[in-house]
């Protein structure tokens, strides 16, 4: 390109209409000329050739380029942070980059969407062989287009009549390997425990020794079982992941046989099907996080967590199961906070997701995850902290609710487990552990 | 996990019946005790909790957990090969490691499959922050509930009465921005010239300035009288990339308007979208790329390319487009290989497909890429090669037409380019680029 060709790549958002355009904000390392590379960058991700040949006055990229709109480099780099084989050379910077992208290229789809921001053009561009997208906003004009969440957080709350705390999920355990029969009596008792919501693992699905119908069936008469002694409404989380013609089909099962959410693997059966089905649902709809790590986990390379939080809004999540808080999860504090906030925030007409940050809980961490989010605003979601309690899952329920009451009474955990044995014998484990870890 | 526990995700390949189980290939980087952090991976990727509490005799591990059943210390490092925030601590190994992972705790699902294979378990094992899942080998019991690709290479081949040459296909540029019309007008044109497949752009799908509906009718128009001019059959490739509940009607919308085989970008709609698609598709179905690099380019994490064009082979892409040769793809030599050989190989009763290695192509790079897939099955889809050609895109195509001609005829591309303005053109042009980069 030459200078003149390049031009046609950059705008000041004045000259644009920006309700015509989605906003990406990417880090980027390019190599040699930083303007060169940014134009490649626009031009392939949107217009990679803007005239027809003999058409010397057309030019589609007023209206069909995407743009740079702002340009910060933050320094030059002695090497890209990763090696990657690639054609350029010259020296390598690094960028923060902000592109305005007419979304009329593609509409508001979904798989359109994602095509258009992570896919050949951003990522195969000459001189850029290091990409991250970090951000998408939309313009209200592009939001209207979708539904978002159908219930969002006050639907589950009101579904459970729970306000003004956090909401329980529990993941049955052992997660692969038991009866439907087996299964209900757990989720039985941890629901007479105090759970809110008894949910299937994310690796259980429609299984032969464990069919949806069976195992939707069960759960359906234990939880009206659980509602009656409680006198409190309970909820059994199916997950109903699998093909995306077969969604629709499980969420008549399941719902008909007494599972009042659903759970679906967002990534895995893709955020079009999400939506798809978050359209149908008469349930709240619930994602699960599997294959978020594999583009997410480097720091300057793939596509930004938060980017797929807030596409999981948009696609209709009522709640979406994130990577939480704790080393075990791999995940910056920070990162997980911005998850959280995706959920939260102001996003046009969409509802508000329940975020809930995975990862190892038990009443031990509670609190921790409570300080960190920073409102009640979220779900928590152990599976070994509660059925993997030493007492047994009715006891590993007992104990969550135990640990939120020491919040509410500003007690510490240690004097509130006092005459509790269900947060006692949890406290003295971790106590146990502490003094063995000293030992080595 | 003590010794005795963590012996339960450990086996030979001789206690197995391998029928029951895939076989996946990880390279890992993993922290303290490897045989702790294997026994880890494998119990967080299956039965995280293998028996109930209380029933001390139970164990589901025999029938539901992953197991290590081969492992190479390739060497210990002195640092993650990239920086990720974990908990554990000691050495670092780089290891090799394969898992036979029991097909029933999920079925023959490809949401499912993914879930398990590159999810939670396996990105989020404390001990192990580094994995790039390698490959996945199936057991013919596993593959018979897959159809695979309709039509295959053969297929293909039988469309076009196209045999012992590569299929030739142009990415109609510019991509974004045309009137049904123009598109009609340049496509019929390349056809004429001597191309196969036209084909819609990935980013090119169904929007209001180019409704499917409008441009399939005008292509379909055009592919006619291109047939009847050369008496040959041609193709166009109508990209129905949508959210997956129109993908259905978008089908029957361009083959009854006369597109005779369709484009779908597989990550974006997800793999479970393409198996339903091919299941009810009349054409050949093509899949093009975008998403694949976010989580594929880091030579030590994420997931290779390789198990993607294999899940592509599977859920029944009769073709895929891939990141192909040169540096521009920034894709290693080999890696692309190993993805053709995946499409050519065999694979229980599953067709081939046809393999596509796309970037920057032209009549200057098809004897390379030829000499680099090593036959005729495959093909070569150029786009600004083609459209961006200095005489137009009849001449584009005609262009490479000619360079095939220059191979089967063992002659150089200089020497069958004199009288042949099409290609002479082309060559004239990298000749004059040649010298401009030698005087710089």
């Amino acid at each position: 390109m030459n200078s003149e060709d390049i031009r046609g790549f950059f705008a000041s958002r004045e000259q644009l209409d920006m309700a015509d355009y989605l906003v990406l904000d990417y880090y980027i390392e390019c190599v040699g000329d930083i303007e060169t590379a940014l134009a490649h960058f626009c031009s392939e991700q949107s217009t990679a050739q803007w005239r027809r040949v003999g058409h010397d006055d057309e030019d589609f990229r007023p209206k069909y380029a995407a743009k740079v709109i702002s340009l910060t480099v933050e320094g030059e780099l002695s090497a890209l942070s990763y090696p990657v084989k690639h054609s350029e050379s010259g020296p390598v910077h690094a960028c923060r980059v902000t592109i305005a992208h007419p979304h009329c290229n593609f509409g508001p789809k979904l798989p359109n969407l994602l095509s258009a921001v992570c896919g050949e053009g951003a990522f195969f561009t000459p001189g850029v062989p290091v990409v991250k997208l970090l951000d998408i906003k939309f313009p209200e004009s592009y939001l209207m287009a979708f539904d978002g969440p159908k219930f969002g957080i006050e639907g589950i709350r009101d579904l459970l009549h729970a306000y003004d705390r956090p909401i329980f999920f529990g993941v049955v355990k052992p997660n692969i390997g038991l009866s439907p029969e087996h299964f209900a009596e757990i989720a039985f008792q941890s629901w007479i425990g105090g759970l809110d919501i008894a949910k299937d693992d994310e690796m259980l699905a429609d299984v032969d020794w464990s069919s949806l119908v069976d195992r939707s069936h069960a759960l359906g008469e234990a939880r009206a079982k659980a509602e009656r002694q409680t006198g409190e409404p309970k909820v059994y989380l199916a997950n109903i992941t699998d093909e995306v013609d077969r969604l629709i089909e499980l969420h008549d099962i399941a719902v008909r046989n007494g599972a009042n959410a659903l759970l679906v693997n967002a990534l895995p059966v893709g955020l079009s099907a999400v939506r798809m089905l978050a359209r149908h649902t008469k349930v709240p709809l619930i994602g699960h996080f599997p294959f978020i790590a594999a583009f997410s986990r480097m720091e300057k390379y793939g596509v930004h967590s938060r980017v797929m939080t807030k596409l999981q809004r948009l696609a209709g999540l009522d709640s979406i199961i994130m990577p939480g808080f704790g080393s075990r999860m791999m995940t910056p504090e920070e990162e997980v906070k911005e998850n959280i906030e995706e959920c939260l925030q102001d996003f046009g007409h969409i509802k508000r997701s329940l975020p809930v940050p995975g990862g190892s809980d038990s009443a031990l961490t509670l609190e921790t995850v409570y300080r960190k989010v920073g409102s009640v605003d979220f779900g928590f979601v152990p599976g070994r902290g509660i059925f993997g309690h030493p007492m047994g899952p009715r006891a590993g329920a007992t104990s969550i609710r135990q640990a939120w009451e020491a919040i509410e009474q500003g007690a510490s955990l240690e004097s509130w487990a006092v005459g509790r044995p269900e947060l006692q014998v949890m406290v003295d484990g971790a106590n146990r552990k502490k003094q063995e870890d000293v030992k080595k």
